[in-house]
């Protein structure tokens, strides 16, 4: 591959349109969407408008004047397509590790026991469901690696599970693991952070009943922006989640005792979310009107392909799944990988690095073109052959990678 | 009391520095900084810096060098020195009510039974409490209003109480409190929504061990921004909380299976906290440095005062808590009081309204004279008496109020 032949792979580019809505430095190839998603325009704007005319001008009243009330189903709304989720199905709230906390106590509330993450998924969530068996007395225990569904063992009914997986982008086949878990009486949380937008899920074709997922990754909220829940709409009546605060109340205003979950998936509001990490989400959820979540997941896919072309000379292991199940990042191991993608930010192509030994390059369709993952692949070539990165200064290691 | 009287009382304002770091609507008086705060000149710099700068220019490298890790313990160290609390006892994350949860969960790990909240309390905090009760099974009980501590019955240990009533405005004594709940081996988890940012508190010295608080309120965060946990700190170390997300793990970027929490008061973090809306709040709470909390509590007060003497002629019942035990507010009864409310912030004077016949003002200290609120005192005399707020205008009533 050469860089014409990348270059003309960019030629009927579906997102040039989009590309232009993201503010990126000069010169800087982005290549950690998958990680934190950079600034949209239009997250900028509607965050402006938010501080000098909602928050500084009306105050208060803009609870009714901007229907900040409104807001986190709003913004639902706006992921719900981007998943696959019918309407009203999917609200804006809190973080992802609290969400499938709400989510996974609801079901041992119902009388579900045993809850289970695969080892090696990502940490947060065996976290959490360590600390609700901790709370509820419901079992917890780490299930191997892919085993999915059919591998809970008895008596553990509640499998929370990424639907790609951090490391190896590894796409699950949810339609057939719900079918799985159908027949066995089980139910799976899916884990969409490394999944929403830029993933063609499904959700409600392949009868995904739960799921919580990240804002600020390749829906480019800002860090931390605030996660989301969804529940199809025949689970969500009759859900009870513990951290049932005040803004899933059915009437929040009328300052009542006695907790009345607000209907469907609104119930899974918990405390006043942050309108001004919100209003970032929802704007920078403007970038994909119009985006067909089949072609990004495509072109993403076909940006992975480009890279590792690129960087094929090097014959680097890799742990990523074949292009074909592959979701939107791709992970290559060097035992010296966090000296080498130190190497490569200092020459302005970001990825990242996760211990022990993986380089992890995430390849959003919004906003990245052939060509810079192209050259992005040529600077990893030449870093690793000239030696470049034993530079001692690409050794010191930073809190974050 | 005059006009002038008022102007006299302005004379020597302490806050007039900090005043000028608000930015308020030009002829606003605004009486409800106890439900949202304006927004502080320095809250849209420090965000402004953080989307173009932080976000913008180092996107996720920002984690390392702009620090956003250490943001949620830099806010928290802010929040203490405003609540008497020492050092590294107080970090900013989540909401009041997922805080709560984190709190009251955390005792009933450690084997304490039954939580209690005082019936007419703010109602997240019950909320909150029969989540929890339905999760864990521990007893649930409403207790009686202003029974404290001693009116928890057997079998009940902990009790979930707001510092200031967001009603009343009644101030408890956490120190007496503290001393009786050690007697009758109870435990106390103060909501300090309503009391933080206005009243003196001195959490240390009285013996606290457990709090949540608001950001949005008079710590002037921006609309739903972060809250506060509160833990002393021989209390945290060994405290296990159930939303034990990666932020609070002792090495979160090592990516490893099995939860260790981080040491003292960094394990109440849970998931990923929106780095947009702590920087705003980070950014808010510069405007108290140099604050006396104790010379804002008494301007709160005096400034409550001359509202009430303002009013006086109309004789309004009022549920507040005398002056010497009154918080930031004052409530005012009136059948009416929707309707009035609406003609005053017809009239640029902002109030809130509580059901069922609350009007309830409030007087954060920083950003008001007593010229303003003497002037707003008396237009609500002038609407009262005149009977303006009977127009059908102001009849209708909103979501939020």
């Amino acid at each position: 591959m050469t860089l014409d032949d990348a270059r003309s792979l960019d030629r009927d580019d579906p997102f040039a349109e989009a590309a232009r809505l993201f503010d990126l430095p000069d010169g800087m190839i982005y290549l950690d969407g998958n990680s934190l998603g950079p600034p949209p325009k239009p997250a900028r704007q509607a965050l402006d408008h938010a501080i000098s005319e909602e928050w500084g001008q009306d105050l208060i009243a803009s609870w009714n004047s901007a229907d900040w009330m409104g807001l986190p189903l709003r913004t639902g709304a706006r992921i719900a397509r981007l998943i696959g989720a019918p309407e009203n199905s999917v609200i804006a709230c809190d973080s992802v590790s609290v969400n499938l906390f709400k989510l996974a106590a609801g079901l041992v509330m119902q009388g579900r026991k045993g809850v289970a993450v695969e080892r090696g998924d990502f940490p947060t969530d065996g976290y959490i469901m360590e600390g609700l068996s901790a709370l509820s007395g419901t079992p917890f225990t780490y299930i191997e690696p892919g085993a999915g569904v059919a591998g809970l063992p008895d008596g553990v009914e509640v499998l929370v599970r990424s639907a790609v997986h951090y490391k190896t982008a590894a796409i699950v086949d949810i339609a057939a693991e719900e079918r799985q878990a159908d027949r066995l009486g089980k139910a799976i949380i899916w884990d969409l952070s490394h999944a929403a937008g830029v993933i063609d899920l499904k959700l409600e074709r392949d009868g995904a009943k739960y799921a919580a997922g990240c804002g600020y990754k390749y829906l480019n909220g800002g860090p931390g922006a605030p996660a989301f829940i969804y529940c199809r709409p025949d689970m969500a009546e009759g859900f009870s989640q513990p951290l049932s605060g005040w803004m899933g109340h059915v009437t929040p205003f009328a300052f009542q005792d006695g907790y009345k979950p607000a209907g469907g998936v609104s119930r899974f509001a918990a405390g006043t979310p942050s309108v001004l990490a919100m209003t970032a989400l929802y704007g920078a959820l403007s970038v994909f009107d119009g985006v067909d979540m089949g072609v990004a997941e495509a072109k993403a896919r076909a940006l992975g392909d480009t890279f590792l072309e690129a960087v094929s000379p090097l014959g680097l292991a890799t742990i990523s799944a074949p292009s074909a199940q592959r979701g939107g990042h791709v992970s290559l191991v060097h035992e010296d990988g966090y000296a080498i993608v130190q190497a490569l930010i200092a020459e302005g192509v970001i990825g990242d690095f996760r211990a022990p030994d993986i380089m992890r390059f995430g390849f959003a369709p919004l906003y990245l073109t052939h060509e810079q993952v192209f050259r992005a692949g040529q600077r990893l070539l030449e870093i690793v052959r000239s030696g470049l990165y034993r530079d001692p200064r690409f050794a010191e290691r930073r809190a974050v990678t």
